[in-house]
């Protein structure tokens, strides 16, 4: 049975500005049908309040606690390990951390930063790799699909590459780190084999989830979805489903066993 | 014994337009010893006429077919593979690809861009792998010794990056690649169990010297030597020595059994 629902925002409720088709009802009978929900995003290029406005402007009234994204999971680690951030990441994103203590030692942050990841913002983010600073990873992800339709290169690619000119191994704060899907479990009293997970990036959504743990895990055939990725990684998808709508069904479907 | 000599050049034998101290002297020894010597570079910021410019500069003749580039490694491959490139490369070394054919299925080339490694440059090249492009790293190093005498992000990682990124695997041309050792010693007559490799990287001259099949291979603490590299990478030097004119000392001592 399920009793909890975690949902992707990127390809699964939006595409950019628009909703995907139906994905807002589909939100709204899940609400409906009392199952609590957790929205769970890897987007790193928003900050959390403008997150809650594209929901909003789409008509789904969410709430700052139901949102769970990367940069907060990285103020927390910033913080209880006494850090000041050396920031690789989207200009939107930089004030989310704008608050945080200077003058401590370094942790590089990466993000999806876009057009910020040049040759030189990439090299002193590695010097400072290699004078002691430790690498996060707000999100490993490979590809997103871009605003022309197309898959762009994501943060994955960038941490991957630091990774290996530094030699040292990067701490992943979003998908698919496990305390990330335990902190939005955590608030919905949900059995972990009770909770399900959908996305449409078969790599850290739906892997990530099951690896973490939950019970369930649906593949959507929106957003960044190509041809047999539900194939691609392992453990594979509970389900692979055409879009959030025929996901709500599954999940309304399967909540009793 | 030691019967053939293959020297790498950016921090064993020059610094940017500097010697190393003592190196040209070295150079000479070994060529008023009679041993041959071939020059096996992953340099991809310069063309091959430079890097011999910069040689008879520091007062060094030597000949074109006895240095070894990537580029010319890769030019071979693109003509046996039928394949025109997709260049993400130093504009310095555009040239070396300027008579290849056009129009033909692309292979991405990745050499140290530098600053021309940004984000549409790197975009561009990893919609080209996904496409069905082949990945050509004309150097996969970590690191190389900059001018400002730090160490900087070399080519590898962002080879590593579109990698992850595309789930393809390069195809390395340059060191430590088994047919660029071979082919510099195929000029040489010299049997591989005789041959030494002298380089500042543990890993793609040293440790890839050795797993090529040579015999020797000498790490200098020049360049981007930095503490420990001798026991970092694997199989670790036959010997670590001071800079280049140790190194021919060494070698010329080997020299018979």
């Amino acid at each position: 049975m399920i009793s909890g629902v975690l949902l992707d925002l990127a390809g699964v409720i939006y595409d950019g500005e628009e909703a995907v088709p139906g994905a807002t009802d589909a939100v709204r009978r899940l609400r409906d049908a009392g199952l609590p929900m957790r929205f769970v995003s890897n987007t790193t290029r928003s900050t959390k309040p403008a997150v809650l406005d594209r929901l909003a402007r789409l008509g789904l009234s969410v709430a700052a606690d139901e949102v769970f994204t990367p940069a907060e999971a990285a103020r927390r680690w910033l913080a209880e390990h006494g850090r000041s951030p050396h920031l690789l990441v989207h200009p939107n994103l930089v004030q989310e951390f704008a608050d945080l203590s200077a003058g401590l030692p370094k942790a590089v942050v990466v993000g999806d930063a876009g057009e910020a990841f040049d040759y030189p913002a990439l090299n002193a983010a590695f010097r400072e790799l290699i004078a002691g600073a430790e690498l996060l990873a707000l999100a490993p992800n490979r590809t997103f699909r871009d605003s022309d339709g197309k898959l762009s290169l994501d943060a994955g690619a960038f941490v991957t590459g630091l990774e290996f000119a530094s030699q040292k191994s990067a701490i992943v704060l979003g998908k698919p780190s496990q305390p990330f899907f335990r902190s939005a479990l955590a608030t919905m009293s949900c059995p972990d084999d009770q909770a399900v997970m959908v996305g449409d990036d078969a790599e850290t959504d739906v892997a990530g989830a099951l690896q973490a743990g939950l019970g369930h895990a649906v593949l959507v055939r929106t957003g960044k979805y190509r041809e047999g990725d539900e194939r691609r990684f392992e453990p594979v998808p509970t389900a692979t489903l055409r879009d959030l709508s025929e996901a709500v069904d599954w999940i309304l479907d399967t909540r009793t066993p």
